[in-house]
């Protein structure tokens, strides 16, 4: 049986900076909308952020290094340990165990410094590797979204 | 003098699944809008599908395995290769060639069969090892960005 195979079997990343936040770990889902953190992104890398400013907002992908090999076997969750909600998978849901444990956030850009970008909504613990940043952009933008009963409810709390 | 260090510092991840399209490579960026491909989950990651049907928007980060060593130290670009746009940061483009050559993609999701997914609008190349996949929703919408002059020109053309 001939099949696809994905090439490479494994890949490997660097950071390419990281997060500096005075929030603790527990309290950052709950401070989401509003928590102001830093990026401090590697002087190797500094050049990478040429014309950054002209952004107000940006994608940070992260590694959640706090994940450990275990969640990354997790392949089912009840979204927030709620077990009224039904088992989702973790490509259904938004947390943070799953096989990569890679991280995405929409920020708004407050400004930079030299290497340094202060965020808001950066939902990512302090010491948080960066992997990458793009810029957000109006082609970023859906509306007319479908989304899960169980979903619509949480948010309505 | 004492720095913080980002932990850990390199980073393993393996695909769980991949890409297949039709598409040539060259021809993708020109019909992204429109192009339909499917991604193929490994079927060791089946279960974390579940619920997957209820979303219309879904990211899908994948690896762009395409991307050399020497494109990857690239720091600069002039973006879509045009001269006459002043150099920009990597990280202030969306462009392939950057330090972790991760792509980000907002895909329709037009059906499911079992581990198959049948998107929209998904810039990849055939045969991309996929990553992870997150359910896009309305709290990823943010209107009133500012935009660089250079992106504003080349989107009106």
């Amino acid at each position: 049986m001939s099949r696809h195979k994905s090439t490479p079997s494994s890949i490997t990343l660097r950071p390419i900076g990281h997060v500096r936040t005075a929030a603790a770990d527990a309290d950052i889902p709950r401070l989401r909308r509003t928590l102001e953190s830093e990026i401090i992104i590697d002087e190797a890398c500094a050049p990478a952020l040429e014309g950054i400013e002209h952004w107000s907002h940006l994608f940070v992908l992260f590694y959640m290094h706090k994940v450990d090999d275990r969640a990354r076997m997790k392949l089912q969750t009840h979204p927030r340990g709620r077990e009224d909600i039904p088992l989702q998978g973790v490509f259904a849901a938004r947390g943070r165990d799953r096989p990569n444990p890679i991280g995405l956030a929409v920020v708004e850009l407050l400004g930079r410094e030299g290497t340094r970008l202060r965020v808001r909504r950066l939902d990512a613990y302090d010491g948080t590797p960066v992997l990458d940043i793009k810029p957000y952009d109006s082609d970023d933008v859906f509306t007319d979204l479908r989304l899960p009963d169980w979903w619509t409810q949480l948010k309505q709390r």
